[in-house]
């Protein structure tokens, strides 16, 4: 039930309305494992620069995170900095440093290549596809993507597609990937080209997975605060990932509660900076709000039979 | 259990890219009888002009509509015509008449002053305070209003907002009326201000229900075509009430139910021009969405006692 993931380790410099964090721990990979870890062993594939502070990874390693793929080079790490607006709903990139992440082979180690669940973190599809062909039978593969590579490496992103079990993208990148504006057609064009399931992430109006036998919805939970949102896509996948590899399973039910799980840990993921939440996070807070999501959205269907009548 | 419902009833000519209609049954009153009819019986209290067509309203006699408080005055008929967007989401106000609607009294016939469940339409706030000075002890009263009544007549707003149980609006109008941005600040700020439950209601992205007992999310049933916007918000607020006069209680396990029957009738509304969908609709039909509903974010919370262990 080991889970694979394959993204970036960064250093963030983030500006909210609540505040400002230098040079915090994150990366799509950071987010992910922060998340996942909560449910099953995860290992890690990723490049760090000389500088990088790889002790604010050792919570992780007590977690029973695999940080063998993690491989340090000479030169600077990624650097991302960005502000966000007052209302938090738009971001603006002040600056990207891709460092020694631009030269990034991912090499999958020997004991990582049987991996029966596979995340390809945000990288050049090209690279996701690489790592594909490293790894031996994986039972669940899901990746993400940006409009970048939509844009630049859409033959790429194509093979990839026919590839993978699962894509994970945001509304917009949904839209620009298919040329739909509807989502159910978005959806259906992505599921044609390859992944099985399809979610599309609406940020603060939930998540919604589409697959052959149905959609399935989670609200965006109601917080009062929101602190940060960046990672919040990764920390998503990390819990919708790390439940099925937990329960070992993909089933229609099973990723139905995976969504919830999901959905719980991109909350978590804002509620302070960076990894701050997630790293401290205890499985009965997440339980907790899991119930939470079942009280915002379970109703008796009283009708039942009543058409009968 | 009757529902009164006062608002407008009027003439659409719209533009989508599916087609257009001219002239087609519209209006506030209108939309939120044709649904609400499936459930209770309902009573309606609007003006028209000497033009209207009538006739085109028999079907909701038919359902057991009391119109009775339908008056037909001399003067032209309100009428509204816009343009949709390509994708539906936005819209353009070609021309409003408002005709006869520009001096609308209501004047609640003498044997709909005792209804127990009331939904004022979206109309002069200082008129539906003057609708609530004329019936008798409701039950439940439910109020819509809109951006130009929160500008200029912000003082009559909130006068009825303490009169209210329940306000329904959308998001921008939330924010706009509570000056807050994050929507369970504003729906606080709301209650704080009178009505004991808030809907804030999100188009394509659902509606959530504000309660001091909690929070309740209905999502967006993901339709492939939206035919015709027009309506639907009149349609959830009729499917909404409906339900609840006809189960005749506002419990909350009741009003999580009435967010999904308003969701489904609101996602009947747009599947025609007009009313078509909700004139032909049957009760089964109803039923079939509810439980389509149930099955797009119904999960089993698995982990409930695991945090014990």
């Amino acid at each position: 039930m080991s889970l694979l993931v394959v993204g970036s380790v960064a250093l963030d410099t983030v500006e909210t309305p609540f505040g400002r964090a230098e040079e915090a721990v994150g990366g799509s990979a950071t987010f992910f494992a922060a998340a996942a870890s909560l449910f099953c062993p995860v290992q890690v594939v990723a490049v760090v620069g000389s500088d990088y502070p790889l002790s604010a990874l050792d919570f992780l390693r007590e977690r029973g995170v695999d940080l063998g793929g993690v491989s340090q080079v000479e030169g600077e790490s990624f650097r991302w900095s960005g502000v966000y607006s007052y209302d938090l709903n738009s971001r603006e990139t002040l600056e990207t440093r891709l460092g020694v992440f631009a030269d990034f082979q991912p090499e999958i180690p020997a004991g990582f290549r049987d991996s029966q669940w596979v995340f390809l973190g945000n990288i050049d599809p090209e690279l996701q596809c690489h790592v594909l062909d490293q790894v031996k039978a994986p039972r669940l593969v899901a990746c993400d993507t940006m409009n970048l590579w939509i844009d630049v490496k859409r033959d790429a992103l194509l093979e990839l597609l026919g590839r993978v079990h699962l894509l994970l993208v945001n509304d917009a990148e949904a839209r620009q990937l298919s040329g739909e504006y509807n989502l159910l057609r978005a959806s259906r064009w992505i599921q044609q080209h390859g992944p099985r399931y399809v979610i599309v992430k609406k940020g603060e109006h939930g998540a919604i997975l589409f697959m052959p036998e149905g959609v399935f919805f989670a609200p965006g939970y109601p917080l009062e605060e929101v602190f940060d949102p960046t990672g919040a896509g990764d920390a998503f996948a990390g819990g919708f990932m790390g439940y099925l590899a937990g329960a070992g399973s993909a089933d229609p039910d099973e990723l139905k509660r995976a969504m919830i799980y999901g959905s719980a840990m991109g909350s978590f993921a804002v509620e302070r900076f960076s990894i701050d939440r997630l790293r401290h996070l205890r499985r009965d807070e997440i339980f907790e709000r899991v119930r939470a999501f079942r009280e915002m959205t379970a109703f008796e269907d009283l009708s039942v039979g009543a058409h009968a009548i």
